[in-house]
């Protein structure tokens, strides 16, 4: 049997072929950019008729996601179709897939849209992660809480994001309170892991199989959104070799095509733990803008495009921190801190990613 | 008497803010891509259907550079305006000078549009220039190629570029026959620079008076165009120095609000010398965007948007290398080869500027 998307290599998307970009945040504005640098046209689909990705391209489709009629015509338009978050209904993707090359594939999409899904799939490639039960029910909370036997996290499978579908919980009690909370929804329960930092690995495989990993960066979260990443961060050089071999592992098990993020727990004793695999380019890949000769977004479309990989290495030491909420108000004490990206969102509400500074120094 | 130009300082122009841009080329498209890493839109007006920088914004206008109606409504959109070439019919500029603040203003754009203006005014700051003289007949080529007593180059007074409008003359006989061919155009015959290299220094001025000046690169021409600039090059740290001064006083003299560029002879005697003034960012200071915290054109942005300037320091030693011509065929090639830009053109003509390439090198 023929696996088709394995055999369905493309040749080089040419300068002025057109990438498809389905989420108009400020991932796809910063693909868009990349894309644009290298003379490739982007035409952006989003599902709100604002998007930050508008701001950067002609191209544009306001609908939903599930509207077939405009995604066969946004599959016209495009050359090759990618996505800047993972929460595109999947049968959506599996429709585009069947009209032009989407990279990366449903199967990196369905493998990581659903927690349950995806511990499973890291746990049967031999890689560690928090301890884990599946939880349909009330009853099921109070079990896998017993077998935890301490605090836990109470998680949606699918759809959260940025702290979003989960409850820390302490008691049996509680995870069957949380579970009710989530309406009924497929949840796990994760043990809570006493790390001692938290990391993430940003890499890319392209089309031919070849590998680039960014150094790690040492992550920083607040109130469950990313604050700062550090590059280099508290990672040994050991352990860093380690987690770039965890996200090529990944990749290639995924058959792999594009930017993919590991994020990581670091226990105490050295250990490193899979958390979450977001099939994209990642807020602890900004960096890779000011920091490396082929960024993060570059680097995504080089690798969607056909293109041979760009250069992953750094030539400083970086320290990205978001803008969030309202501290966009501080923009011009922002703008002499470093190099001032800013998204072109309407409204600072609280938690949502504004923009981001990228500090750098001269390497250690 | 009160100067409105200078009494007329804006407020820093709020992120979502428009900065508007005449000329679509590649210079109004990195403009552009930098404005939008900043959180600013930006709507450009070009002269024909398809430019560069439509690519990248949405917000755009295909018209003549003189169509008042068209003008108006550019205006009403934007906040502030600029340009990416100093070619603008100085008559638009002054109106739409009356509706919006044009930075730079129409003092710079006059004192540059013109050779023999901008030769005087050099001058006239004590700066040195090639010898060079006015030449409004066949006469007056015979008589100006007397008085140089050497070969001399004959250049029209406007809407030279790229060594279009000029003619190398080793005669008399042959400096009144390429004014004919120029049929009759305003020239300048100037003396031949035995240069030992040529160089830029590429700065920005702010609303308030600030100065930053990045390293001046060592350029290198073929056929006219610029093929290659070096950083750092050839020029000693004095010379370098001096060169930013020189920059300075330039930009003073003008109340200039934006990057200038200044380029140079440097003459074997080590002497430098002014040969022309671009009123907007140069070709000369692409390699800013990957070895520079802040690049030429993110720089005009914030000098103009009147944010505080970004630090010009340099963190790598750099080659920036045009693609040019058909030269743009082996884009996979230099993709591999460093930062790779290409600028969205449809046609690869001869002597057509399609892209360019930096390579860094860490700092000497």
């Amino acid at each position: 049997m023929i696996n088709l998307d394995k055999a369905a290599h493309l040749a080089p998307i040419r300068p002025g072929g057109v990438i498809g970009i389905l989420g108009g945040g400020q991932l796809g504005r910063m693909l868009s950019m990349a894309a644009a640098r290298l003379g490739l046209k982007t035409c952006v689909y989003n599902d709100e008729n604002h998007a930050p990705a508008f701001q950067v391209t002609p191209l544009q489709l306001a609908a939903s996601y599930t509207d077939r009629a405009m995604l066969q015509g946004f599959a016209q338009i495009c050359d090759v179709i990618t996505f800047e978050f993972e929460n595109i209904p999947a049968e959506s993707i599996e429709y585009l897939a069947g009209l032009k090359p989407v990279r990366p594939g449903l199967e990196a999409l369905t493998k990581t849209q659903d927690r349950f899904t995806e511990k499973n799939f890291v746990k049967e490639l031999g890689l560690a992660t928090a301890p884990f039960f599946d939880v349909t029910s009330a009853e099921d909370a109070r079990k896998a809480f017993a077998q935890l036997g301490g605090p836990a996290i109470l998680k949606t499978r699918r759809l959260g994001y940025d702290g979003k579908g989960q409850a820390k919980v302490a008691s049996a009690d509680a995870a069957a309170k949380a579970f009710e909370t989530f309406k009924g929804a497929p949840c796990i329960l994760e043990g809570f892991v006493d790390f001692s930092f938290e990391a993430s690995v940003v890499a890319a495989r392209g089309q031919n199989g070849a590998f680039a990993a960014y150094d790690p960066p040492e992550n920083e979260h607040e109130n469950h959104i990313l604050r700062r990443s550090t590059v280099p961060g508290r990672m040994s050089k050991a352990q860093s070799e380690e987690a770039k071999a965890m996200a090529r592992k990944i990749a290639e098990a995924l058959d792999y095509v594009g930017v993919l993020a590991v994020e990581l727990f670091v226990r105490k004793d050295g250990a490193l733990l899979v958390n979450e695999i977001a099939p994209r380019v990642h807020n602890s890949g900004h960096w890779t803008i000011e920091a490396c000769a082929c960024s993060q977004f570059e680097q995504h479309i080089r690798a969607i495009a056909g293109w041979p990989l760009g250069d992953p290495n750094r030539h400083a030491d970086a320290v990205m921190e978001n803008i969030i909420g309202a501290e966009v108000d501080a923009w011009e004490t922002r703008a002499q801190s470093g190099a001032l990206h800013l998204y072109g969102k309407r409204q600072p509400r609280p938690g949502r990613k504004m923009g981001h500074v990228t500090r750098l120094k001269s390497k250690t």
